[in-house]
């Protein structure tokens, strides 16, 4: 398989999602066994009560891209699916938008571990505002 | 302080963020050290690119109801933040709305730790699809 | 398989390990999805500097616990292997032994998630110190 | 406080806990903000029943070490505690010893959230076995 058909299917795998595309989640970049991610933030739509980005959205965000950073390293026939993950929430999330890079900590072959770190991003500053570690299935069709 | 001006302070708390009102949270009831939200599905909004529920929304739900879990038996001085969340998404979430009931297994001065259980109802019938272990910092404003 | 020889096979699994060997932990009962072991604590042992009881005692009592609960709902030829645990340490571990119930949330066929409660005992006073979530690999050999 | 000051107290806490006398961990190398630890391994003690290192001790190893990284930048009357911790098993532990190093990911005035990479080591090659993320509370005596 082709690098650009990986990414055309990843493309696909991420953006497809309703709930992804509600969140407003953009690619940045694939590469083989990672990608980095986006949201452009709206305070009237991705904050908690006190100004700061929800915790669900960095949560979302962190395990959509390890989904997509484990289908990178998959056979093209193989689904993955989250079994778990785990998210320390660093300092207030604060900031115009998220970028994420997750990265493929291990491949098995029916257990992808990936990593996901999220910054926020204010005035050309980025804080890294929270980790997560994902367990990941890969499913045979 | 009344269980009702408690209550009130929760209800504020849990539906005045909007990302907990884009994604259509929405509380249920209220008891001293517990709570209990839902969320009514809409596939074009919830779903991931699979037909089933987004483990970005089960995550969302189960965190937020735990931190209005963890306020039910803080001073209304305190401040509620996420400190960390584990998420075990059990099986496949499919259907028409979520429920969670968040309960804390422990209250303490600085930190509170709340378990929440996330269910999919379909026809009447519930499964347990996700579960989740949040830990809460108390903070003094 | 007989309750009985599942049994046999869970004790082997369980008390043939060297390091819970070393830490020693016992059975006390096993059923069908969860089982009970305990640790009666020596503090020249099991102590940390502080004299509570260390977190890498429950966390080992936690996970080897949930495996074995793990392993009586599989089949006699699967393997089971912890993928990841998660626990939140509730309060001081302070007592004479420590008792862990461990039971399955969900049996999956590749994968099954346990949950395991530990309690310190005290003067026959117990009380829940640590809870964990243990998400386990089911290998066939 | 000086360099060397906090050096004895880290070596003091790390090593006069009895589990980690009973579990045989040494430490390598002290720095702000981060420690390096060893555990030589002995197959009749710290194995499970397959020949793997047990789970438990790896965990014993992360999480110890994390307390001791997040102590190296708490002031000197601060009681470090694990709140709780999450480890992702990667691979199969085998070999004559395990090292962890353990970094501080964000020091905070009550919460510190320190990261424990554990490796493998077999005829002078290492591999990364397994990953904790530690949540330490601060707390003052």
């Amino acid at each position: 398989m082709t690098q650009i058909s990986t990414n055309s299917r990843i493309r696909e795998l991420a953006l497809n999602a309703p709930f992804i595309q509600q969140i407003g989640m953009e690619i940045i970049e694939i590469g083989s066994g990672w990608i980095t991610c986006e949201i452009v933030i709206q305070p009237e739509k991705h904050h908690q009560q006190n100004g700061f980005i929800h915790a669900g959205v960095q949560a979302t965000l962190a395990d959509h891209a390890a989904g997509c950073a484990a289908a990178t390293v998959a056979d093209s026939h193989i689904t993955v699916l989250t079994v778990e993950f785990k998210i320390n929430l660093l300092r207030p999330a604060i900031g115009e938008r998220l970028t994420c890079r997750a990265d493929v900590l291990k491949a098995g072959r029916s257990i992808t571990v990936v990593e996901s770190n999220v910054w926020a991003w204010q005035a050309e500053q980025s804080k890294l505002v929270s980790k997560a570690t994902v367990t990941i299935a890969n499913v045979t069709q």
